[in-house]
């Protein structure tokens, strides 16, 4: 129910499997162009850098001996690949370079996934910010009613912190997803005075970023994506906080298309969506803070702090993948109900409205006498169980400034929306642009 | 010990307080190039809002009824101001949008002490690259020695990740400390049609980035600062680690330049720089998770996670900036000792050069009995309590391939530091080009 | 606003001073029961361990050079005493030895008022079971409606969990407060062969727990007292979590008895206290996992993992004991509106009582035929707009089963409250019997 | 590598399914002797519930839609059972019900593990505190060399803190897991007057607590649970960051015994199981904050913090089962070297020494002029490279006080260890009276 089966796929054994073979393939590609194995021997590594060549369960058991699996693929490579290119295995690398490598191919795979959707669900957003730009709703302060909105103005909300949240992790998509390759000094020793270029040639070989220095303890770019995909994770926490709030019973203004229904009860409509994607955000942040914490490392190559990374991470791509997939569908889903969202708007019988028709009656009594009417109405509206709107029709101090007509309009929650549609329009707006870079 | 002066002072309640006034002052000077508030009562009003007239323990009292302090200022400053300026105060504006524009002010504040420090601290970094470019020393790995290395190689790592946190800071003080004004519902109704212009004023005139939309339930800018101060807390942790780890006793190749002394035993020498930089790291975390759990607010305001953020956000700035002024510090009086490294390295009397001396063997005898080889010269050190150099000079196998030139020459650690003098160049050569920036 | 008066007073700067000198004083008074130290030494020590001879604003500035407020501490003391009596004071204890012990004075004081707090707000709990314990509500699960409850049963699950967590408190209260002395080394070298027989003796002097052995890198109760104030942080976040559900405008079944008002908007009840319990109970987690992760301290003597303990585990304190005052005083005054709850039982016209009125129709007619009748009926009610009621009475497949009376029974949600009464009750009992042990 | 074979088999999806089944198998035997389901039906029922009847895959698969498996199991569990006890199947029961019981008794399953591997622990560090009660090692303080004490009082510390986290696990173990049984809204209504009955016979059947209430949203059992596990986590996590500092190439006091060697490098004694059970132990206190901050649950059931606790409780009980199990392996093969613990008191030749040389000089010259005399012959040894008790022999001013044999005695570490040994022992001690209780 935490992943995506694509994320799945792109983070599962076989992939990091394939992803840790990528690397030593293309290590000896990238070794062969600056001159240091035989174009055959590296051709030849490359050809049996095939998953499916290999028996991944053998492996993970030999691997927990010496704390990685490594070891136990660079032996079976080496057996592998024909007896002249055994030397060339693996040369001048530590495991750490090949399991940060491989990490990070598995990171670009589901985030591929991860922006997709981030992006699908900012497009349904968008969609809802402009269908909705003028559907009065009560905005909600502290869940209490407060003054009107529009559905749009919220959806404008969501879609700026996607667009954002996207944003940012598209950067480190393009920058910091680097290639690792230092040796077991994090010197490449073994390399000659080839090392440095050996690390450009790699990095192009695999599409990733070239890293100043090899970055065997300095795990910003570990913790920058840590901090991206806990943001994103965070946004969309928040839009399926507010569906399932909105969804409610008593509320009723949304509702997931595909609602999760029981039998027992046969009127309730689940945000299961919204639960399950609530579920995953409440767990990102503890990932996160697990891989900030793992960044004190020790000297060249950590004791703990770096193999304690391994499995957050992946669990943290997951949980972000599946996050952004199910929010995705449910916008995409989304029943938006404006008849329910009017019913809301009426429910306190126009005291929402009350600043609104405060508005004249101050400017023309002053401040205090302007307020001291409206509350006085107020107190009214809640002791008759009548409406704002006629208690202001009813009463002559209020009638000898306003009309029928302002009474109605100061009392109308449509007319009161302020910059709503406009804010739903600039979302929109910046979201095109992005979509444009 | 937890904070710096500076970063006490630009987050203190008295910069609260003249953050928030200064949101006041400019709102109602913004309005007034918008054309809704009078040039005199703008002037009024801007005029008044100085921190030293108002009662900033008195205004903190009145706030817990209300869970803010902007009601008991927002009062006082309308009793300050002139009977014409009144009706003008806070226009629009809603607590929240003070609150959050007075933490962007506060952030920008102490962050341009954090980034100096950071940039400081990189400076240190940059300069022990240069001196120690050659200066071998052995890399450990699982707190194990392994290969030699340089310092200069270390303090590149540390200087890439200083850069590193530093840049993704800078980015954000540029582009995301952002003003907020939405009003009660987020729509600014009470401005009419001339909301967004007002807030692109108001930006303009505190010098704070404009919002696409109000963004009191977005809060990724609030997330993305609180992952890259995280960020820069491990990176400053993993210095401080690595420091702690080589002024041990037993180690002894660095030393803080002001070592807390013990009186009662006058051989410590505290890395108490280190400590504190350590302690304000392995808080961070913790807060970073709180402020990322913090995002999923309700509707248009939130019912206790944005207050949530008031305190932890103000005690992450507080820790990085001590901690990135420490840092600074330690680095700017850091006592490095080669001589130290130099004996560290002979620790194992050569056997950290067993892969090096083993690289010609192999090459002539082949992988498997040139490693056996070496491998038997290497027990053989340890019982004997010799040296590989003086096992590999009295060995004839080795003596029929390597002359005693040779294998001085192998068993040397300054001339097997591969690529680590280009790898300080190059983290060298990279903070230069940040600084052009 | 995330404190108690109280709570500040007994963990503030004053506080830790004379927790200090507490220890400096009874140290001496143990010591001198040992016979190591002359009594009238003893004496004149204890007599000047008072915090308001010294001042706490210097020696917080002398602490930063050598990270610990000790050094100046017993620096001063010592000029404080009758000369005779300097060679004593603070005599083969370490710096930790004090702060460890002021920790655990300074936490049984904040911990009398937690306690108190839980258990006043359990009495509350209590109370409204007892009140409501056949109050008809309706149960929601994934904030839908489900069936119907009492709001007795509500404040019975509140009750149990305070209960729970205040039990667990109280148990590390009394057995896990202990006493720090091991000197420098955790030897106690410099008390001879007293050294053991002076930690109990100093136990007994400060009413705190003898412990097994010196604890300096052994924080299990730190992390037991972390962890157990998180969950009660957590209990009571459940607690304003719900009254602040039950708050809102569109569902109105509590109101807090102090809503903070806004006077903008006279229709809001804000719930201003759960919004600050929320807040704080928001903030606990990232505290205890850091708590959690200082565990891991270095040797004898932690490196930064015991400095990072500090902060944090005063916030915790004030945090919950906040949460905790709040929750009780707003449990006092809560507004209970059974008309609210009785309403909101209707909202879906019966379709909450489709279960019930299922039962006797699936036994006549078996499960499938008795499942789907009633399921056509509530589809029925939804398009008519008309109640499972009305549907039932009117549908003559029913009625050959049903009789009027039964169908009224069927569809009477406090006709179905199951053990809901009960469960009120059975927390009560348990709740008194706790207060009797 | 973060699980081991039986919290594995004790928590993976057949556990879990079984788990599942015996809920739903006690339930009906409970049910049963309640009166309330026929024993013939009770006992079809219980027959059928062994989960190799079932297909986990096709469960899991069908469980996305409802995000519960429950519906899927209960639905191919009534399909198995006769005809005649489809009726009695799950009967009042809710989906939480089922995983909530479930949970405990997977919890219970994987914890019979970690409370033995935890005593195992704690044997092996009792048999060592014996071993070496009087084994001499230099205590360290911010990782500087400190005083002496033995190796035997560090053995100690570790013994107590798992004693004490082993004690609060032991705890839980026996009290706090219990059947959760509530039906939808928590009332039992479908089992009419006898629902608090059968709770009680459902948790004889099962050998769980009996809960006040249902527990659906009071989650202070699981909050605790995690607070306990971290701790646990904590108290491993200390001993293997000592042991990998201890083996660190530079301090070589101990080894584990089946250190991961390197065959590039055949001097490193890799820490390999200290290395995952710090990993471990990094990663527990970010689940333990998940599962805190979990707690705060809706209503009477959760909208996704329910959600969010299934695979975080699961890691959590994996991730300390395996760094118990690690841990006690690592404690029963650990090589101690007494002779380096000797080597390295030497390191400082004698200075660790000055406090102890100081004692008898203090007591004849006065405070200052006696420690200004061994400041003086400490600042000599360091220049001079000779030691202390050199010095000290060699300084008339010294010898007209104390006799050679005074100067052996007040400089030899092992006469001044303290009450290093009678820690060891208080410590054995109370571990053998746990034990017996």
């Amino acid at each position: 129910m935490f992943s995506t089966p694509e994320a799945t796929r792109h983070s599962g054994a076989q992939a990091w499997l394939q992803a840790m073979l990528d690397f030593e393939g293309a290590l000896a590609t990238a070794q062969a162009a600056a001159g240091l194995v035989p174009p055959d021997a590296a051709a030849d590594i490359a050809r049996c850098c095939r998953a499916e060549l290999f028996d991944a369960a053998s492996i993970a058991e030999r691997a927990a001996g010496s704390a990685t699996p490594v070891i136990p693929l660079v032996r079976d490579l080496t057996e592998l690949v024909p007896a002249e290119a055994r030397p060339h295995v693996h040369r001048g690398a530590t495991s750490q370079d090949v399991l940060d490598t491989a990490a990070m191919l598995v990171c670009r795979g589901v985030l591929d996934g991860v922006l997709a959707d981030l992006r699908g669900a900012a497009d349904e957003c968008a969609r809802l910010a402009a269908e909705h730009r003028t559907t009065p709703m009560i905005a909600r302060s502290l869940l209490q009613q407060a003054l009107p909105t529009t559905f749009g103005a919220r959806a404008a909300t969501w879609l700026t912190s996607l667009d954002e949240a996207a944003g940012a992790l598209q950067v480190l998509h393009r920058q910091r997803l680097a290639v690792q390759l230092g040796g077991p000094a994090g010197t490449l020793s073994a390399l000659g005075p080839d090392g440095p270029r050996v690390v450009g040639l790699l990095a192009a070989e695999l599409g990733l970023a070239e890293p100043v220095v090899p970055w065997h303890t300095d795990r910003t770019r570990i913790a920058e994506l840590a901090g991206s995909l806990g943001t994103a994770a965070g946004a969309l926490g928040k839009i399926a906080l507010d569906v399932t709030l909105h969804a409610q019973t008593e509320v009723g203004e949304l509702a997931e298309g595909r609602s999760g229904g029981s039998s027992a009860m046969p009127h309730k409509q689940n945000p299961v969506g919204s639960v399950l994607v609530t579920a995953a955000a409440e767990r990102a942040p503890g990932l996160v803070s697990t891989l900030l914490g793992a960044m004190r490392q020790e000297y060249e190559r950590a004791a703990g702090s770096w193999q304690a990374e391994w499995e957050p991470l992946g669990e943290l791509l997951r949980l972000v993948a599946s996050a952004a997939a199910r929010t995705r569908e449910l916008l995409a889903g989304l029943r938006v109900r404006p008849e329910r969202m009017s019913e809301n708007l009426g429910l306190t019988r126009g005291l929402v409205m009350a600043e609104s028709a405060a508005g004249p009656l101050v400017a023309e009594l002053g401040r205090t006498a302007g307020q001291d009417l409206v509350t006085e109405l107020c107190r009214r509206t809640v002791e008759r169980g009548s409406s704002l709107r006629a208690e202001l029709l009813a009463e002559p101090r209020v009638r000898e400034i306003l009309s029928a007509e302002d009474i109605h309009r100061a009392t109308e929650p449509a007319d009161h929306l302020g910059s709503a549609a406009e804010f739903a329009d600039r979302a929109r707006t910046a979201h095109a642009e992005r979509q444009d870079r």
